[in-house]
């Protein structure tokens, strides 16, 4: 099939890429997931592409990037900017390659992700305040030392190197019949959109970014949504869509889907509740399109990419008891009484007899809003489900302990932090 | 091959137990993990039994069971005893077959494994303190009812369908050498022993029980060691070795391994981190041999299973921040001062000079060992490294703050509850 825009990466350049990743990087499982399909009433068909060694597809493109470069190149070395999964897939690789690699992050990059970049051989610069500010510095390092910048997603061995995921699939389940394909700078949907619609040209490719950076939706439509803001989803977090990406994506992709916060968060807690496999929130941005839209989606035979895996521990339990919120199977609420001896005791025994599972307790006398004799004492139980929670707090009025629900959410949010 | 105790299940039942469950279960994948090699110095091959439906291997023989009942057997219904992964595999699997399932429990389990198990349909009886309590209880419904009772692990059709993991292992890598396999009551141990010592007569098998639990060692060996107390792995804390898999397991298991609680959770944390794979503590038991015996596994091509993913998400973030805290990335310490105004301000403004990140703060005045115009502070810290955190204290010493580590490990401990 001819297409629109194969100028700039063809299946050719993708079949080549796929032959030089055979045996560098993990074949990737595509597997149907039962539970996932009865969660979202698609035939879902996952691509872990978590289960890499740095956790994330990125290590396609960058070792497709780094094979093509010169002998000379080579010993002088690559540079990248990236606070996340691209840094690792370049560190990484250039190490096995031998290739010196620096890596620009942000100064305000986690530290486990600083370490785990620098546990790959690479040299850390850590500079400026947001990506784009380390992105200038990276290219004038590159200037100055003659080494070579590895684009995250625009350039074409980049681009044909995320592109392989679409041939893996498609070898794996050539009866699939939607991609949904989370999008940032657009380097994987547009070398999978190139892939899989030469090979299948009715297949459809729905592109997913986050509802607070609708950058290729803004460059589609010409619409003006605002872009930025702190969002689970970082790895697709792109303000600026790629200059090559953007024809590519233009011509082949169906339908460009944005999905909410609150859609993520829902996406990652059912990879690790439903898979038990961890998804960072672009890695899940796929399934959330499919939990935001189902009536788009329904009963179709969807290939999700599950592109990342590297959310941090304490994030993932804090989306997980979350979503027991949201469900209102983990309650929290305030308990105002007159300070007696053994009213906790009284308070803990009630709620063990209702079945309640006790999570925290905090016992204070220091609030002003209490009166002076007064204690408060905030609660937090688990219960068997929303029904459950409701008859532990009537119980609890019906005693006269007056329960009043404390937003649940608003506290996790600030568990959350910055 | 003839194997010894080959009378009680063969080859071919495995085989028969294999086609059985061909497209009713996640062919799961086995694949080779680069990260995990490197970690134990062995070539690490996983088998991701935590991506069936329901979390666990144990789904298995429990369709291969539930197939092989009559139809009348099948109408009255079938009863199993489990707080855990093998009650969500036969609820699961007879509600996909219309069979009534009757699941009892002790009254301890978890609401989340009581509510997975009721949302696949079955009657949840809560019954007994312990599992043995539960059984008798389950035994005595059984007979009452007539209904069929279906052992976790001492039946040839729940060892042959656990044994079909070693045929699709062995199929997809002829080459592995040593299969290392989580071993409680001994149904997927001897299962998996007959497939591949029939196939492969060379592979070593070798059994890995949690060392609070070492009741096949001391069935094997004589001795008498202790059994019980809580531990991570609750999936293989078996106090009595199964009467049909003692045998196989004496005729084909190379070895037998005991790992404690710390291998355990290292485990843990490495598949979550490394693998980005939700892996219970006996799922991980078999990554736990290598971490505990490197020298026994150095350079051999090793098969493990991951039989199980079923880890509660704040149990799994507590392990994960256990292991920072044993790195000492996290470090916890109370800094005891005159309670002037802005002394908080002024430390937290010289953690952030020195690059660490405040997790938590606790600032209190009511201790009784704090003079009564002094405050205490607790801080718990994140850094790059042990070096990092060794000089941040030390600075935080010549400023005159004079910081005293507070034991973090005896805190986790007590974040992880009963």
């Amino acid at each position: 099939m001819q297409l629109p825009a194969v100028d700039i990466i063809t299946l050719a350049d993708i079949e080549k890429a796929a032959a030089l990743l055979c045996g560098a990087i993990v074949r990737t499982p595509l597997l149907a997931s039962p539970a996932l399909s009865a969660l979202t009433g698609a035939d879902v068909h996952v691509k872990y592409e978590n289960m890499q060694a740095t956790g994330s597809f990125k290590e396609r493109g960058a070792l497709v990037k780094l094979s093509a470069l010169t002998a000379q190149e080579r010993r002088r070395g690559v540079i990248a900017m990236s606070a996340g999964n691209h840094a690792q897939a370049v560190a990484y690789h250039a190490k096995r390659l031998g290739i010196p690699a620096t890596i620009v992050m942000p100064q305000t990059t986690p530290l486990v992700k600083v370490e785990n970049t620098r546990s790959h051989g690479a040299e850390v610069v850590l500079d400026g305040e947001t990506v784009s500010e380390s992105a200038v510095r990276a290219r004038s390092i590159a200037a100055e030392k003659g080494l070579v910048f590895i684009h995250p997603y625009d350039d074409p061995a980049i681009m044909a190197g995320q592109g392989t995921i679409a041939l893996e699939m498609l070898a794996d389940d050539p009866a699939l019949d939607c991609l949904v394909i989370p999008i940032g700078g657009g380097g994987l949907c547009s070398g999978m959109a190139v892939a899989a619609k030469t090979l299948k040209p009715e297949i459809e490719i729905i592109g997913v970014e986050a509802a607070l950076y609708p950058s290729f939706h803004n460059a589609l439509t010409g619409e003006e949504r605002p872009i930025g803001g702190p969002t689970l989803a970082e790895g697709i977090a792109v303000k600026t869509v790629g200059q090559l990406t953007l024809p590519i994506v233009r011509a082949l992709v169906g339908e460009m889907l944005t999905v909410d916060e609150a859609a993520l968060e829902s996406a990652v807690n059912a990879y690790a509740t439903l898979q038990h496999s961890m998804a960072e929130g672009a890695g899940a941005a796929g399934l959330a399109a499919l939990l935001a839209y189902p009536e788009r989606f329904r009963g179709r035979r969807v290939g999700l990419v599950l592109c990342g895996g590297n959310i941090d521990a304490r994030l993932l339990a804090s989306v997980m008891v979350r979503a027991l919120e949201r469900a209102d199977r983990i309650v929290s609420f305030r308990i105002t009484a007159s300070d007696r001896p053994g009213i906790l005791g009284q308070i803990a025994s009630r709620l063990g007899e209702l079945g309640a599972n006790i999570l925290e307790v905090s016992h204070g006398r220091l609030f002003l809003d209490v009166p002076a004799k007064g204690v408060s004492i905030d609660l937090t139980i688990e219960t068997r489900d929303a029904e459950h929670s409701r008859r532990v707090l009537e119980a609890l009025a019906a005693d006269g302990l007056a329960p009043t629900r404390v937003d649940a959410r608003s506290r996790a949010e600030q568990d959350r932090g910055p």
